[in-house]
């Protein structure tokens, strides 16, 4: 018989061909192109190859399957068996060799692209292909015949064992430990490459373990999440305050705090360098595992954290013409930032800025998102002192930035506070009584249940934070408390003793007693109407310049946008009108696009990419934008339709023209 | 008229062609593709793209060149001229507008690509291409509107205005400084770009002086050479004693501190980096130019010497299989070198290494002597403590190391020391009388003229340092008081005082009195011969391999290889035989290759390429060394003949078989 052959199919991909009888199934998956993992190059050691013979007639591929089709479990397999345990009816793909036709399944944790399972259910899925990948390996020992370096040797094995054929450098402090480590080995070692070009670890024998860090810097807050390098997986996460808050609550003031004392950026990267530092520390510790052993991190963050982070002055970002150092995307070693809690060449991918007010956060928002992937036209808001806004879809995207304030966060709200225990968080008025309901973080209950003062008693209700003020000025809106030009109303005072008289305005008191009286004021409502307004000027002025009047989908992203519930934000025009279910929260998109980018190195290049293509609109010197500005101070707005809103929900009928809209109407113009 | 164009020529380049009238004589280069230099790109700034215009009727060319073919003086050359100095008859050719033909001549110096001339009449020449390059370059300020980072801006317009288009990153120094140095140059500033793709360096505004050190690392003594990276000049050259000699004498010694201090190579790091860092501050102080204008730097040293400069652990180079941890070239930041007094972020280029024995030292004697590059089979010779050996041509080159031991540089030679003042560094012996006359170093005169005691008072005669040790024998050798054996002949003495017995064998008696005793003896004569051997064997173990009974040239490198007579070398047998006029000194070849590589990137490539072909055979483990080493211990040589030699000098006729060859004949065999 001139033809030994097997004819092997694997699934899921579907890719069959015929292979010489005894090739290991690893070979054939290899020689039919099918993705299989493997970490110890076919040594049994891995268990990465893991498959599953497929057993039965499969008359549509014209093969029968079963036990035959390979060889009986091999001594290396029941050796990793007993030491790290197989599955029943798993094989290792190494050592599993074909004896007739078969049909093998590999599973998804077996593939090297396997699909990252991200927590969404509409996120966009991930495929492993992480820049940090691991490759046991046995290196040739030195030949006084044929001399040559100990690193060459290593590369010569990489190339013939693993194809990394362009890999030409090492790390100089792998390089100090390579002589060492290869003997200590007996000349079998696992190293790290960085996108298949350079050595940034060697560890003596067989090495399965790489970890990244995921890190999202924030002004305000700074989270991390630790991810396993080969299954995507996040080991864990947290998250700290942003230390630089010393010099300065939000950003401005820490700009300020640069241009007054030369010198003073020093101190703010310092700041936000330990910070992160210490918190890659703090994760990596949770997951109880070896800081040596993280060897890659993404950042993201907004144009001045970006550039603090990085080492660079922020005064240019603080005046116009808003000129960023640089908006690429920058690879940096982990010793060039001060990171000293993980590998010291761990490799550090900052993501690129957009512009100067748009920054590596946004980019990661988009990345996350992908509207750029989309039919759809897309809208997302990330809402924080300012309030980054990008649109369109695959054709064109734009981004913008608007100065919201800090008032979506809590600030210049009388009764505002961060998001913290204690906190207003969900707010109903009772449109018969316009009695208030409410309800506050770290407490199930709602204020009206039994049981709810004692539920709080520890904390206090404190305040109310940035969801809370939103759902308690939409529902007043929606009670007729406050009319659609946001002006509390004085008639409301004879329904309720709830209204009063603040002197020239009026004020909605929502609890009083309990050592601190919150209400809303009509200053409240005015920093909210401010905010709101800019938040879709900006967007508004967006779908000018791609020419639109509609938006198909609105992704609100940030801490803050995760917390607001959509259909208010529709009811204070805080966005253009959407059907309510097509606006949805993104969650901590900005770190999620550093996971992706943590994960997958195609993703860098395909935002580096797409910041690229992004055309940027400067809300600052659009005239337009003060037009909008204004007509967008009314609820939901004071022209444009919101009919799919109006579908959704009772929204007050306007006043007749002409009408009392309240003491401090007539001043409003320049607020 | 349709065609308003001017016929140029350049010379010496003889490009013609036809451009539009007007057109400035740079542009006009650049069209044409004549080298002419320029760094503040055409901005009468910088005056390196001086021209002459020739006048004169030029009939072979078809051409009539005269004071009309240019614009008179324009006023940018006239400042030009005031500010630096036009030399007569010179215009810049960013300025200088053709107004009629022309035949312009492009002065040596104004040519990018400029020879450099180097002090050795046989050297190969160096074309000037540096890895760092200066450009003078107006970027454009941000704009709101079109919001680009200031990095982008500036690589945009190095692309546009110097052709950089692979040009996309930038160190982060530079990147800290950026925005601060365009500004204060307001948008005018020059960088230097290393290889084309990245910036290592800003200045606000014109500036126009970047200056590489080349390094030789020897284990003895470091030598550097700062050199202007747009001339090629050598500004200033100084040399030092390595420190690293308290930790032992020769390297051996070193590698066994290393072995018995664990650690101890972070001491030998430390003092030859703290040594290589005073140094360049050495150099650049003495020239007078600013050390963060010392952009580049490259470093040649023996494979041990190079791991110590590397933070590389030098054991393993100690002992068999003398594996290097890299035998590659490398291209670090100076910063990675802990070297403090040039640029942090200066490219330190370390040449590659041929084998554990064979340094980057070796491959700077290859890259200066180019025997690559010959027909001609040369031989090459760097005698030190280990004898490094390359032999061959543009089709082949073998290389080896011997162990020829420290006889050479006057250890192990009883009044053997270093070449200072006072060491005998010249030898003569009457034919007739057998009477000695020396020169010392330091002193012109002869010890036979008249005066010579009082001269020498200053430092005495206090020895006899290498290539004196080698005239002495050679001279004893060719005036019958030694023979061919090695043995110094008892039957001289009844001809000569001069010829003592001192126990079982003779000396001959240099010098008496003057407190130190002078003398060469029996033990002395057997060093050399057990060094001379061993080099000729290493060299005639390569010839073996490439079969070839014959060599063409042979170049003696290194400080010793530069102070021996070619004749003499031959007359003792350290080489082949060879014409005496096709041996000649190369000085300190491995510095020169040093400067080579910095001068000229594409030779680092040649290197990089030459060593990776280069053979290496390992003199230790082939049995036909010792063969070669035993027949070697003659002078010149027991069975080789030395024709060459012999028709340049008066060789003694060797003695019939059975003479008396002196007390200590019948013991020699396994000295």
């Amino acid at each position: 018989m001139a033809d030994d052959g097997v004819d092997i199919v694997f699934t899921p991909s579907g890719r069959r061909g015929r292979v010489a009888r005894g090739t290991s199934v690893l070979d054939a998956a290899r020689a039919l192109g099918v993705d299989v993992d493997s970490v110890c190059g076919g040594r049994g050691i891995c268990g990465r190859c893991q498959v599953h013979l497929a057993e039965g007639d499969f008359p549509q591929m014209g093969i029968v399957s079963g036990p035959a089709s390979l060889d009986p479990l091999t001594e290396p397999e029941a050796r990793f068996d007993a030491r790290r345990g197989l599955k029943p009816g798993r094989r290792l793909g190494c050592h599993a060799r074909l004896r007739g036709d078969a049909v093998v399944d590999v599973p998804p944790e077996s593939q090297v692209h396997k699909q990252v399972v991200r927590k969404r259910a509409d996120a966009r899925p991930v495929e492993m292909d992480p820049a940090i990948r691991l490759h046991y390996v046995e290196v040739e020992k030195p030949d006084m015949h044929r001399p040559s370096g100990d690193f060459e040797r290593l590369a010569q094995a990489l190339s013939g064992q693993w194809g990394l054929d362009d890999l030409a450098e090492i790390d100089i402090r792998s390089l100090h430990r390579l002589q060492a480590v290869l003997r200590q080995g007996d000349w079998k070692v696992t190293v790290a490459v960085h996108r298949g070009v350079r050595i940034t670890k060697v560890w003596p024998g067989f090495h399965d373990r790489a970890y990244g860090i995921a890190c999202d810097v924030g002004s305000t807050t700074i989270a991390a999440h630790l991810c396993d390098l080969s299954t995507g997986e996040v080991l864990a996460s947290d998250g700290i305050m942003n230390p630089q808050i010393r010099f300065g609550e939000d950003l401005m003031s820490r700009v300020s705090y640069v241009m007054m004392n030369p010198g003073g950026e020093a101190e703010l990267t310092a700041a936000v360098r330990g910070a992160v530092d210490g918190l890659a520390r703090a994760v990596y510790d949770q997951a109880g595992v070896d800081g040596g052993d993280v060897l890659n991190l993404t950042l993201v963050g907004n144009p001045i954290m970006h550039h603090l982070l990085l080492g660079l002055d922020p005064t240019e970002l603080g005046q116009a013409p808003f000129a960023l150092a640089t908006n690429a995307a920058l690879t940096l070693w982990a010793t060039e930032l001060d990171l000293e809690n993980v590998h010291p060449d761990a490799r550090v991918y900052v993501l690129p800025c957009i512009a100067g007010h748009v920054g590596a956060d946004t980019a990661g928002v988009v990345l996350s998102e992908g509207p750029h992937l989309a039919d759809e036209l897309t809208l997302i808001v990330d809402v924080g002192t300012n309030a980054e806004i990008v649109l369109g879809n695959r054709d064109r995207l734009l981004a913008a930035s608007s100065p919201t304030g800090p008032a979506f966060e809590g600030a210049q709200i009388s009764c505002g506070q961060r998001a913290a225990p204690g906190a207003i968080e969900r707010f109903r008025i009772d449109r018969a009584t316009l009695e208030p309901r409410f309800k506050v973080i770290g407490c199930d209950l709602w204020s009206d249940d039994p049981g709810f003062d004692a539920a709080v008693a520890a904390t206090g209700v404190t305040g109310i934070c940035g969801s809370g003020i939103i759902e308690a000025l939409a529902e007043m809106f929606l009670a007729g408390v406050m009319t659609a030009d946001g002006v509390i109303d004085g008639a409301a005072a004879a329904r309720t003793a709830r209204v009063q008289a603040d002197g020239r305005t009026y004020s909605y008191v929502v609890r009083e007693g309990g050592g601190i009286d919150i209400r809303i004021t009509q200053n409240d409502v005015r920093a909210i109407q401010l905010a709101k307004a800019a938040l879709y000027a900006g967007a508004r002025l967006l779908m000018d310049t791609l020419g639109v009047d509609e938006v198909q989908r609105i992704v609100l992203a940030g801490a803050f946008g995760s917390h607001i519930d959509p259909t208010y934000a529709l009811v204070l025009g805080m966005v253009p009108d959407c059907p309510p279910d097509k606006v949805t929260s993104a969650g901590n998109a900005a770190g999620a696009g550093a996971r992706i980018a943590l994960l997958n190195q195609g993703a860098r290049q395909e935002i580096e990419r797409v910041v690229r293509t992004i055309e940027k609109v400067e809300t600052a010197v659009e005239p337009r934008f003060q037009e909008h500005f204004v007509q967008a101070m009314a609820f939901p707005h004071k022209t444009a339709p919101y009919p799919h809103l109006a579908a959704a929900v009772d929204l007050p009928q306007p006043r007749p023209p002409g009408g009392d809209d309240g003491p401090r109407r007539r001043r409003r113009r320049r607020d």
